[in-house]
């Protein structure tokens, strides 16, 4: 098991990341001083609480805890405010107090949802997050949580960090394999920003990683949180550094908008989007290999480097002026100015950005 | 124009208190600093709207800052997730980014919705409070916001405090008088927790206060927020001594909650709560002289000291159980000691209390 400190001051907590440690939840409940007299609310997907939910109530029941528990529909839909007040009906029902933990068993979604249910109940209660999804390394760290309004992704929201987090690896063998790979862009976008030897690390581990392989999983999960939590530690309120972790959201993010929702995986949008902040750095003069090698890492990774030539350019374009990161005629992208490291640029014109999205759709 | 500063470290605020400051808005806004690049949006309900929405926009137009409005119906209805739903549309439409503020016009209602959106809307932005009641100088201090859920009131919510509070007595000419007296009722809790002297100080103004008078409203409500400012700075999360500010909540919220929301206005149900304290102090062998004072201004207000004979008792009893403050066969109250301060009494039997009621039932 590895631990890892996410350094925020009084607000500091450990992730712990291991093989089994589900079986953990109720003593690691009692390690963290959470009394048994008030109820837990357990809040999970159809999915994952099909595989994980009893294993965790178990668990929990063994050190003393009473749980209830809130299962949502799988997917980005369940992070909504109708799902929110279902879920504080769940937390009423089961005599939750300012004393309780909320915790979220499940990937990013449930991880956003639960973290701001437990935000707002009773104006702030203790949260608790059990990620079972690769993708979720990058939520179980910073302490954003939210939901979604009909026409804003993560518009509501809160930060509210966790008391601890506790990523059982063998929880990610039942996840589908576009799943794996897609988590994986996340981890390796870490390295990118952060960590050139991590990215080499990623490029020879392509097959370790990809097949599940514990010990490389619980090295690469604790290196994209650790990255990740540096960044955060310094910039808790995303007032300045924290943008970097924007790398390839940019472009990522109006990917996912054109294509509809669902179509392209958020790891994979990212992906096209990091192969383009590669591009543009060569345009600004950067190294030309950056674009090499981070295109040749995410396609060994089996991850789209290229936009699919049915979306529209200005779509993509008019959907990127929607982000909140544009302002007024030139946008705000992260570049590349090495492997492993990047800068804020907020001076990128629309032309550049064109140019870009066009030669990403040629991209092969 | 007095002015307090709630003292909360780096979450500090002045409340801004005298006639004719709603033309000040915009200048406020500037001085404390607020940029006039990002648009503004304007939260009231349709009488506080019709009142002085105009007032207030052109005040800031003046000053140079765009603004959007959302105007919810009056009434505790409007605390709700889904006209959360709907305030995030308009700040949305309206255009604004982290940098905006949002500005609750109205009372407690408005002051409570409106502080959740600007709580939760991109993770918290700027909050100002431009109270338009004489109970929302109660909500005005302390940053607790909420919406109310349909099993629980005020469930789910958040701490934000305001960049400032700007109070214009002038405002409340227009509140129906029943409105005044039951807003008074929280002025006098506060002298009742705390200062004695100022209890005896709105018992000689009563008259000045009900036909308000603008330098007598001025110094109550200043006194009214001081008390409270000084309770909140001690324990600003609310883990001890803030409880004293629900001084005749316990039976005020069982009476709303049982006669039916709106049939006693909040200020009304909790003047017959501090009646049935002063009660209850004195069989726990207080000085029977708390009841008497309590009793009497409460009468020279206007103000309910009985319990309606045809509410009944169990479901009044009932009612207490589900309040948060019940655990477990006692009961916690804050009880009177003398007038002017209180303490926590975690003992209170449900036997006692019941007798309580009974007799708040023939207190004429
Ligand atoms: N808060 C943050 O800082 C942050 C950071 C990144 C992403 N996010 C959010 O995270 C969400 C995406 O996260 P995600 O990719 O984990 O999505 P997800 O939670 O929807 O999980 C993806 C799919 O995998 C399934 N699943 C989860 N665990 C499984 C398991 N162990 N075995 C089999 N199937 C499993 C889920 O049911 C779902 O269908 C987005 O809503 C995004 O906004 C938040
Ligand atoms: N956040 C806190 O700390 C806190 C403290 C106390 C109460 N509250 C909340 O405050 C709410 C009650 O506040 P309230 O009594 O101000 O209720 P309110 O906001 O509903 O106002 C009462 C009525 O007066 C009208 N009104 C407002 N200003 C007016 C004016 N100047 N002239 C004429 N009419 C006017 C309103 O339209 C409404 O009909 C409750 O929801 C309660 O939970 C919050
Ligand atoms: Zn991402
Ligand atoms: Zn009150």
């Amino acid at each position: 098991m590895r631990e890892l400190k996410v350094d925020l001051g009084e607000r500091s907590y450990p992730i712990y990341i291991g093989e089994g440690l589900l079986q953990e939840t109720g003593v690691m409940f009692l390690k963290h001083g959470i009394g048994t007299k008030s109820p837990v609310l357990l809040v999970t997907d159809e999915t994952a609480g099909e595989l994980y939910l009893r294993k965790v109530e178990d668990a929990l029941a063994k050190s003393g805890y009473r749980t209830g528990s809130f299962i949502v529909k799988a997917g980005e839909r369940s992070k909504s405010l109708s799902v929110l007040e279902d879920a504080v009906t769940a937390a009423l029902e089961a005599g939750l107090d300012r004393h309780s933990a909320v915790v979220a068993l499940g990937g990013g979604v449930v991880g956003d949802l639960a973290g701001f249910v437990a935000a707002t109940y009773m104006r702030g209660i203790k949260f608790v997050q059990i990620p079972t999804t690769i993708l979720a390394h990058d939520s179980s760290v910073g302490g954003k949580v939210a939901v979604n309004h009909p026409l804003a992704k993560n518009i509501i929201g809160a930060f509210h960090q966790p008391e601890f987090v506790l990523y059982d690896t063998a929880t990610l063998k039942t996840l589908p394999e576009r799943e794996v790979r897609a988590g994986l862009s996340e981890v390796i976008k870490h390295g990118l920003i952060w960590n050139a030897e991590f990215v080499d690390w990623c490029e020879i581990h392509a097959e370790k990683l990809l097949s599940l392989d514990p010990e490389s999983l619980e090295y690469a999960l604790y290196e994209g949180c650790r990255v990740k939590s540096i960044v955060v530690s310094q910039d808790e309120r995303e007032n300045g550094l924290r943008a970097i972790l924007n790398l390839g959201h940019t472009i990522g993010h109006a990917l996912e908008a054109v294509a509809g929702y669902g179509e392209l995986l958020h790891g994979e949008a990212i992906a096209i989007g990091m192969v383009g902040s590669a591009r543009l750095a060569a345009k600004l003069g950067h190294p030309e290999e950056i674009h090499a090698v981070t295109k040749r890492i995410f396609m060994k990774y089996g991850l789209p480097t290229s936009i699919p030539s049915h979306l529209d350019t200005e779509a993509i374009l008019g959907a990127m002026m929607h982000d909140k990161k544009f302002v007024e005629g030139t946008m705000v992208f992260i570049i590349p100015t090495a492997i492993g490291t990047v800068e804020i640029n907020k001076n990128v014109s629309t032309a550049l950005v064109r140019e870009i999205v066009e030669e990403l759709k040629e991209e092969g």
